[in-house]
């Protein structure tokens, strides 16, 4: 039996843009999904998924042609589980063992489908457990690869190779395209708001190509988000807070330019401005979800925890290690 | 005895772009100060203000050096009085009749220092009063450069052409530097909302010079509120006015981006918003004060009157009409 956990994500700077060629700046977050992968003597799996929701739920795979024995919303399962087998034909691909069964036990402190990267968290958290349980580790970025090419699987080609560099690297990272790597930071005392909902993803990276291909101010707009990411990694190179929530604050009235803001999501902004943060922005793609603050006090956290539009808020440092192994 | 009337205005597009060349398209609105001028026997100027805040205000200048009877309070006052003083001043200028004193009644439905142009509108109304009183009558492009200079000369010279430009020649105005003109519109469903509060214009104003001094994407996204400007002008060519709505949402997350929304103002976008605003965006130099929606129906109106940000909500068509005589 193997335990490993990996790190969920915000984006302190430019989602969106990096579907364009500008560099992003995602950070791992200390919230983590944790999988245990056990061995089988069969090919086959079970997954049991605790605390992934407000409910979790068992699915039991056979090793026969039936349906899983699901006890759970099939939606929920239907969105978890494809993760789940991917990030198993990763593990078994890279053992040479294409039988291999396990039990997997998945926890999770990253509210799921609010855009923290839950899924690339337990992708890359799975992967780590099953190859260790299979005799073969694998290096933090061979694992964030598979977890990619897992994601890459059950999202039609849409994934983001940042999102499991991130969980498998932790840290902070500068993505361009292709290319991750983890970049120098200071603590970074990110406060997360989380208004219970999601946006669809599919339809805002869609929305902000329609305005981008129509007005070329959109497409400045874009451009202008890639120049303050490079302004925010100077800032981050300088362990200059106030500036890197001067510029969050900046990125957020962009991407609501853009479209892809809320009125929750504006409403978290200001309550997070109001309490004492030193800047908050949406994370990820939109819509509804998180955003993120940057606040050393608790009056951010405070201030979005009276917020209406705010179900959860809570701290969430930068986290410096990736994907780890951990007690079981 | 001699009344005029002129409109207040609100920015469909492009305010603080406007300050560094960019075009702007402020709009008269159907919300005006109503000035009656009486030409007295002597040089004194007695001001008699109604409705132009909850209370009401009385200043009496003899044609001595004491200082004038005041009923109201100073501050208030002071704001209110220079632009008299210098509208008189520019009407005796215009008449050759540096001598001539007035009996002044300023009537308003427009919210003073809401950024809708109150003082515009009672500095060309007055202007057009005073000088038909002393047989003067003048044409409202010169009305329009005498309540220009007035405004110069309160506001130290930080006044706009285009708010007197807007209040004397009315309709939809293109203003760029130092050139306004009136361009062709359709009927504009404006719905306007108001926080009761105003930012400080020149705070605000010397904050996106820092921003665009400092970085090199602010002066792109002030460049990016001109490029949108110019798409406006075609949408409102086209009276396509579900494009005007759309182009103001992303005029508004431009302005966010500059650092000049806040918590109120964004309150009531999204409440116009999902009243059924075509689009919504702040109006004038932001930080507080006013949004101005589009929207045919009454839901925007309606959404806006229910939101605890906004103190009132109020249709106000686009103003045809500029300054104008009207029945005393």
């Amino acid at each position: 039996m193997t335990t490993c956990s990996a790190p969920g994500k915000v984006y302190l700077f430019g989602e969106h843009a990096v579907v364009y060629g500008e560099p992003a700046v995602p950070c791992a977050i200390e919230r983590r999904a944790r999988v245990t992968a056990e061995k089988r003597s069969d090919a086959g799996l079970r997954v049991n998924a605790t605390d992934l929701s407000l409910d979790g739920f068992t699915v039991e795979y056979g090793d026969g042609d039936g349906p899983p024995n699901v006890d759970a919303p099939r939606s929920l399962v239907e969105d978890g589980m494809s993760y789940v087998e991917e990030a198993v034909t990763q593990a078994r691909d890279a053992a040479g063992d294409p039988e291999a069964g396990f039990e997997v036990t998945i926890e999770s402190d990253i509210p799921l489908g609010a855009g923290l990267g839950s899924s690339a968290a337990v992708t890359t958290a799975l992967i780590d457990a099953a190859t260790r349980e299979l005799g073969t580790p694998l290096a933090p970025r061979e694992i964030a690869d598979r977890a990619f090419r897992a994601e890459y699987e059950v999202q039609d080609g849409q994934a983001s190779r940042a999102d499991t560099f991130c969980s498998a690297m932790g840290g902070a990272v500068r993505v361009e395209g292709d290319d991750c790597r983890t970049v120098d930071a200071a603590e970074l005392p990110f406060v997360i708001g989380f208004d219970g909902g999601a946006g669809d993803t599919g339809q805002l990276v869609a929305g902000v190509r329609r305005l981008r291909e129509e007005y070329g101010f959109a497409a400045t707009t874009v451009e202008s988000i890639g120049a303050l990411v490079r302004s925010g990694e100077r800032a981050l190179a300088d362990r200059d807070l106030s500036e890197l929530g001067r510029l969050m604050d900046v990125n957020h009235g962009l991407l609501s330019a853009l479209g892809v803001s809320s009125r929750t999501l504006d409403d978290m902004v200001w309550a997070a401005r109001e309490g004492g943060a030193l800047g908050a922005k949406l994370t990820g793609a939109g819509g509804g979800g998180c955003i993120v603050a940057l606040d050393e006090g608790d009056g951010a956290r405070t201030a979005l925890s009276y917020a209406p539009a705010c179900q959860e808020a809570f701290r969430a440092e930068l986290a410096t290690e990736g994907v780890r192994v951990e007690d079981p």
